[in-house]
Parts: structure tokens; C-alpha cells; sequence
């Protein structure tokens, strides 16, 4: 099991929890964890980090020091 | 060529400045229109509707009235 950190810009509530869905329908992952405060995404998971960022990445959401 | 409206959830221009980009990906979208005021998502396309909500569902955001 991995903790991965990613720096996501984020606007609204709404922008987190888009987040927040797209990553909870992704078997495999434990815990994810969203600061909007501090535009980060934490997502504890047996994954890899390069699959999680991908589901990321299609929320459409921009991705900063990948 | 065909044009398919979605009613999609967008609480701010985050939310669909990312479908836009998460769209735009796509090949075969000829237009995307997306209005924050109406909640609405218009895309012309040669692509079948259903690649089209497939793509704005994994943006994480909320689709109304499939």
C-alpha cells in the first residue's frame, strides 16, 4: 500500500468532490484525502501512482509538478 | 455529424473549464458549448452519444437527466 500526494487546482466544493468521485470509482483504493485549501489530493492505494494520476487527469482537472 | 446536450452539475467556472479540457481530448468533437448558467453541455460530434457521457462522467461531475 502506497500514499501518493497530488497538487490539484481546485476551485470549488464542486471541483473536490468531482474529484473525489472519479477517484472513489477506482478499485483498489483505500483512502482519499482532498484539501481544497491546500489543492492537494492524497490517495492511499495498492495502484500505481501513474494510474491514479490518469483518473485524475480525466476529471478534466489540471495536474501542477506531475 | 450530431449534437447531444447533457444537463451537467457545474458549481463554478473550475468545474466547466474541466469538462471543457476533459472533452476537447477527445477526437471526433467537432464543437463542445457548455453553459455555467444553464448547466448544460452541447457537444457536436461524429462520436456516439454514449463515448460522450462516458467521458464527461469520469470528469467525476454529476450528469442529470442521462
Amino acid at each position: 500500500m502506497a500514499e501518493y500526494t497530488f497538487n490539484v487546482e481546485m476551485a470549488c466544493s464542486g471541483c473536490s468532490n468531482a474529484v473525489n468521485r472519479a477517484l472513489g470509482r477506482l478499485e483498489g483504493v483505500e483512502n482519499i484525502d482532498i484539501s481544497l485549501e491546500k489543492q492537494t489530493v492524497v490517495v492511499k492505494t495498492e495502484l500505481p501512482r501513474e494510474k491514479v494520476l490518469e483518473t485524475i487527469k480525466k476529471t478534466g482537472k489540471t495536474v501542477k509538478d506531475e
